[in-house]
């Protein structure tokens, strides 16, 4: 005997999210059994709304509902420096610091050989529009990853050109981190980018 | 900022899953972002189908589509040997190795005391009422936790009162497990039910 098919469906449905299996799946498929009808409905309306009302922001990038969104539409923020970050996620760990008054620029991915995505399969177009002569800093805060790094070399040298300060975020050891646990490169980077107190 | 509203709504649907924090939820939801209208209408009718159309089944109360399950409605299977199980999943582990030919009885749950689970809780009625001069054996195959222990003790005495043949799955050492790693309860368990070869 398996499952019955409406069940084993769901089971298939969950295992195309992220790392979940079959084990994991089935269990997240009980638990939506156990769920009451109030549950159940909210559930496929967050799908349901997720999907049709979610875009991306027309300026940065980011998620949003409407047109642009909220940070892009602040005008208590400095729509002068651009932060420059991979995904939607890193402006929401980067908000939550809630110490940068600019506003992002979400390139939807990074330069990366092994994956095949080249520059052009990402917003940089789109960031280039957004530059123009009032444009104080663009800080690159894509993953301190070899993928990261390859896609802020090729920003760092493109902007650059167009005589635009660009920053990248620094590297360094972890706050609350132990220096014997650190690996080479990140040391190296510790000392690298040592500043004067 | 914080992310638009029906996403969120969506980051606190995944999060009733179990196990799944914040982050997991992010990504599950970020996913489901990343999906065609296809595959959004087939998870959505999925849930929608697992919840009205799957109930337990009349007879074992094993998960169906119908008034009562294949194994069940497979007159094949001898309907006098009955396994009686914790939940569905161990219907299906069962079947998997699919050496045994009997019928099921899931219980929907284990006596606890912890949890506050009472044997009325529990499909212990309709086992009973299962049980008739035909019945040849009632295999107890409840986890050998303290739990499934409990259950299988209490199911032990008052079937034995019926005076049908009442048996429990054996416990000892896993298949491919070193002694060496097996802990004591499990050892003691596995020379306690040594078998003459």
């Amino acid at each position: 005997m398996n499952y019955p098919n409406s069940f084993e469906n769901l089971i298939n449905c969950f295992k195309k999210l992220p790392g979940v299996g079959t084990k994991t799946a089935e269990r997240y498929a009980f638990q939506i059994l156990d769920m009451d009808e109030e549950q159940i409905q909210n559930f496929m309306n967050a799908i349901d709304d997720s999907y049709h009302k979610i875009h991306a922001c027309k300026v940065c990038g980011s998620l949003t509902e409407n047109d642009t969104c909220d940070i892009c539409n602040d005008s208590g923020r400095n729509q002068n420096i651009i932060c420059v970050v991979t995904d939607t996620r890193d402006v929401i760990a980067m908000e939550r610091v809630g110490e940068f008054h600019g506003v992002y620029h979400v390139l939807g991915g990074e330069i990366s050989t092994t994956k095949g995505i080249l520059p052009e399969n990402l917003r940089i177009k789109e960031l280039l529009e957004r530059i123009n002569e009032n444009t104080e800093e663009i800080i690159l805060a894509t993953n301190p990853t070899v993928d990261g790094e390859t896609t802020a070399l090729y920003l760092g040298k493109l902007l650059g050109s167009k005589g635009v300060t660009v920053t990248r975020i620094a590297h360094g050891l972890p706050m609350g981190g132990h220096l014997d646990y650190a690996d080479e490169l990140t040391l190296s980077k510790a000392i690298e980018g040592r500043i004067k107190i």
